[in-house]
């Protein structure tokens, strides 16, 4: 399935994808570098540099408990211009006090003499352990920083090391790249992502950083990419824990000669956003099965939201999909704990072609034939309503016993 | 820790802890047998008969998706009289439509003959497998009933069968009783309950009956019972997750010829509620670890308990219970993705004695001191907000591969 069908059905714009990462945006810069801040000697530093200030768009955790970068970035962002952000793994910088704000500080200020810009100009990311001082280690991620910023290429190489650098309990780096097209023109829109725990709604939560070479101002950018954020990294959930560190940055650089309509260019960014929120959930902590919750039949598309992020938050439902369970009862037991009102003996619910609820009460099915459906690593599990048109499809995973192994002893 | 120390520091009322179960109350028979409901053979239909119909209060679950013995006992229990309950498992129940209700009914009505009282006058409880039809098990169900109220008797071995009898992932009975004494007499208290997956807050989910002898009209045992059901059931989480089918069920049976105070009877019923609770979340599913959060310094005990949950309903804290490790950061993120408003850099954890963080930021310490206290069976994690005085506990266990296991695999 291409990524524009996977989106949108039949496609409003004509959808290329593209290889190069975050570097398919001509004039992008990328590096990741090892700066010792993972004890296992990985890559932890990542650069992107746009090559001069451009509008710029920052969302930011909603989390009461913000770490220092989030608080730095806020700041830098606020004027809707950057020119680059750093990113670091291997140490949130979260509740580490003004010596925490005081390196994020640092960071930037590093950057922005070896790039030759305002301080202002950068932007700072940190993903890791919550609550270790990052004082310790400043000196190493300075120097990190400026072997990043002198090593950073305009390739598929640089877009990859920084999409790598940023990985804390992810399997795999998170990019995608495409080209939007209409009659009005074309522009291209690239960016990579982190997360893999600490993944709820509310923003997903995670670190993405995205350039788009449309031109578009930072007033127009921000609503517009809050918009796309609750369409795709709204719609994913993990484990349902928030995070202190999130942030979905992105650069419109305006590069593009002919770009083309403001209706592409969502198309585009919902495409991006989507994929890499895909993405996240498919390498979600110890994840076997991507579970696509559709549910359909409802009064509004909120509703619809909010019922299919109670059923994904429920540890009983995951887990009886990673068992291969067809228990559909938990499915509506975790429906009927949220606050969205519906009829339970109008539901229906399907996992693949197999209807194994009608009006509320168990259908007769073969258990066979469910248990080969749930036995997939793409699971369709639709959950009809039967109240009004509105839907909405919320991704999750299944939870497994690789995500305790994970989880039980991250810090130590 | 005796029982009355447990739940009140120094005790109002004078507490003795009785053995015999719900049998410890006079005139209360009871009685467990295994009518064929689960594949294992076990016991599956317990009756517990007060041998007259007496005053009792019901709180059941908020869920939307109510099973068909939650809506009969609601109707039975309308007029505050009922004589006694048949409560079985294997089966919630539960999404089974009109004949769910017709089996509930049938249920209530051949007890009742049997015991020659109205249907009106036997409550009905049903827990296990939600959405499997229990009319193909209605017989084995309705043979069961005669049985137990043919075999029903006033003692310890009675009350146990029954306690065994509800029992689905629990591994362990929950059973106790008290007799409250005060200067103006003494009352018991006793009762059972079952719960082990499925509990959160909004009522933990699970099954509780509770027979005493003081005399409590049920006008003024309904708003009693929902207020220490909100200190104690309320106040435990395993998986957060809700279900279908709860109910906690006290009769007063007025036997008591010297009643103690209200307030005496009002302490008794919270230790009794209490421990139940407390039994709940130590044999929660695969728990290893009983933790008890206590949050302290809030501006109100609203915002302590909204918070503690905040953190018992958190994965990654759970496992990092699970792990022994004192990542104090997930508590703090946990926290901050609540709605309830604090200030993170006037913020104290504590491990046992050991302080993790102050004022927001990381305390240095002893991992290997923080490890040992996080290797115990029993842990004492306190957050203080410093924001007031107000303080609440919420009880919850460590999250473990034996969850997972439990749960991936329930129904087949």
């Amino acid at each position: 399935m291409g990524i524009a069908d996977k989106w949108y059905g039949t496609a409003a714009a004509n959808f290329e994808q593209l290889d190069g990462g975050i570097c398919a945006v001509p004039g992008v810069r990328a590096a990741g570098v090892a700066a010792g801040l993972k004890p296992s000697g990985a890559l932890d530093v990542a650069v992107v540099d746009i090559g001069r200030p451009v509008d710029v768009a920052v969302l930011q955790t909603t989390n009461q408990v913000r770490a220092a970068p989030v608080e730095v970035t806020a700041r830098h962002a606020a004027d809707g211009r950057a020119r680059a952000v750093v990113l670091n793994a291997g140490n949130a910088n979260a509740c580490t006090g003004p010596d925490g704000t005081a390196v994020a500080v640092d960071t930037a200020t590093h950057a922005a003499q070896l790039l030759g810009c305002d301080a202002t100009d950068v932007l700072v990311c940190s993903t890791g352990v919550i609550g270790r001082p990052l004082l310790a280690d400043r000196d190493r991620l300075l120097a990190g920083v400026g072997e990043a910023i002198a090593s950073a290429a305009a390739t598929g190489i640089g877009a990859d090391a920084a999409a790598r650098a940023i990985m804390t309990t992810d399997t795999v780096p998170k990019s995608v790249g495409v080209r939007a097209a209409d009659d009005e023109g074309s522009c291209t829109i690239a960016g990579f992502a982190k997360g893999s725990g600490m993944i709820a709604p509310a923003m997903a939560t995670m670190l993405c950083v995205v350039v788009t070479d449309a031109p578009v101002a930072a007033r127009i950018l921000r609503p517009l990419v809050r918009q796309v954020v609750d369409q795709t990294f709204g719609r994913i959930s993990v484990d349902g824990c928030q995070s202190t560190n999130d942030a979905v940055i992105v650069f419109a650089s305006g590069g593009a000669e002919r770009p083309p309509g403001i209706s592409s260019f969502t198309h585009g960014l919902t495409a991006v956003l989507g994929e890499l929120a895909e993405q996240i959930v498919r390498d979600g902590e110890g994840a076997t099965k991507l579970v696509r919750l559709r549910v359909t039949g409802a009064r509004s598309g909120t509703d619809a939201a909010a019922l299919g992020h109670a059923i994904a938050g429920s540890a009983l439902v995951r887990t009886a999909f990673a068992g291969g369970d067809p228990n559909w009862g938990r499915m509506l037991a975790a429906m009927g704990a949220s606050s969205v009102p519906f009829e339970p003996d109008r539901v229906h619910v399907r996992f693949g072609p197999i209807t194994v609820c009608r009006f509320g009460v168990g259908a007769s099915f073969d258990p066979g034939q469910a248990e080969a459906v749930l036995a997939q690593p793409e699971i369709d599990a639709t959950v009809d309503l039967g109240l009004g048109s509105a839907q909405a499809t919320v991704l999750t995973c299944d939870l497994t016993h690789e995500y305790i192994a994970i989880n039980a002893e991250y810090t130590t």
